[in-house]
């Protein structure tokens, strides 16, 4: 079996003497906490702005959808933006913010995870390199471009 | 602003056409449904296999820890091996499967996400490539091994 687990260094061995109370995930879990607040921000990298298109395409009910628009925004995950029709009262647009796409590489990655393992059949849609065609994936890689393997991982004081 | 969404293509677009009922990321988030269960995966990254392991590193109560730990290796991420230490009765260690090691690029872009955009101060600890020490990230690359931008997905059907 290959080892996946990441080695703790330095003052960071052995694990007991240390606790994860700034854990970066834990703190990116309080904010997108539930699966209902990743399928709105689905709908918000697939093109959805208006509340009626958030509603309709998670499956979400309206009050659900409605807060979860609410926390997500609350959060800074997504802006709203006034739009009027004509002859219409203004209403709002939900767009994402730069700190909601940066939750595109987690997004991608729990797709191609449940693609692989948990979808019977596997997806029937995919992400693809729209210059090249490629499918397109979350991939482990380190600042000086290495591609790093799951044995390669240290986890390190800053 | 930069454009953060994925383009629809073919027969997706329009997206109000399709349903995502076979949704790879919602199918993720079915199985690893709240960030406790998130935790647990953490520190078996991080080494634990021992249930008083996962409570005390977690934090989380051993009531919680234990069920996590049975949904985990109920769903596949995790499997019971027994051990047995001289004169004790034996026991069960928990160990990441491949299905459970393969989520570590979305734990790993979690970390990064929390660590820039909710951590006051940043994280005090990070995951580094052994090989070089430089910082490890979760990138979207595709199969012919581009780096891809967030300007250039699109969605297709397979």
């Amino acid at each position: 079996m290959t080892e996946t687990t990441i080695q703790m260094t330095g003052t960071l061995e052995p694990r007991d003497s240390w606790t994860a109370d700034a854990c970066p995930m834990a703190h990116a879990l309080d904010v997108v906490r539930n699966r209902s607040a990743f399928l709105v921000l689905r709908e918000a990298f697939y093109g959805a702005t208006r509340f009626e298109e958030f509603a309709a395409r998670t499956g979400l009910s309206e009050p659900v959808t409605a807060t979860r628009l609410r926390e997500l925004t609350g959060a800074g995950l997504l802006e709203r933006e006034p739009y009027q029709e004509p002859g219409q009262r203004t209403r709002r647009l939900y767009r994402l913010t730069e700190k909601g796409s940066d939750l595109l590489p987690a997004i991608v990655a729990l797709m191609q995870w449940g693609d692989k393992w948990v979808l019977p059949g596997g997806a029937r849609v995919e992400v693809r390199h729209h210059d090249c065609g490629a499918a397109v994936r979350a991939e482990l890689r380190c600042e000086h471009g290495h591609a790093v393997g799951r044995d390669e991982l240290e986890l390190a004081r800053r």
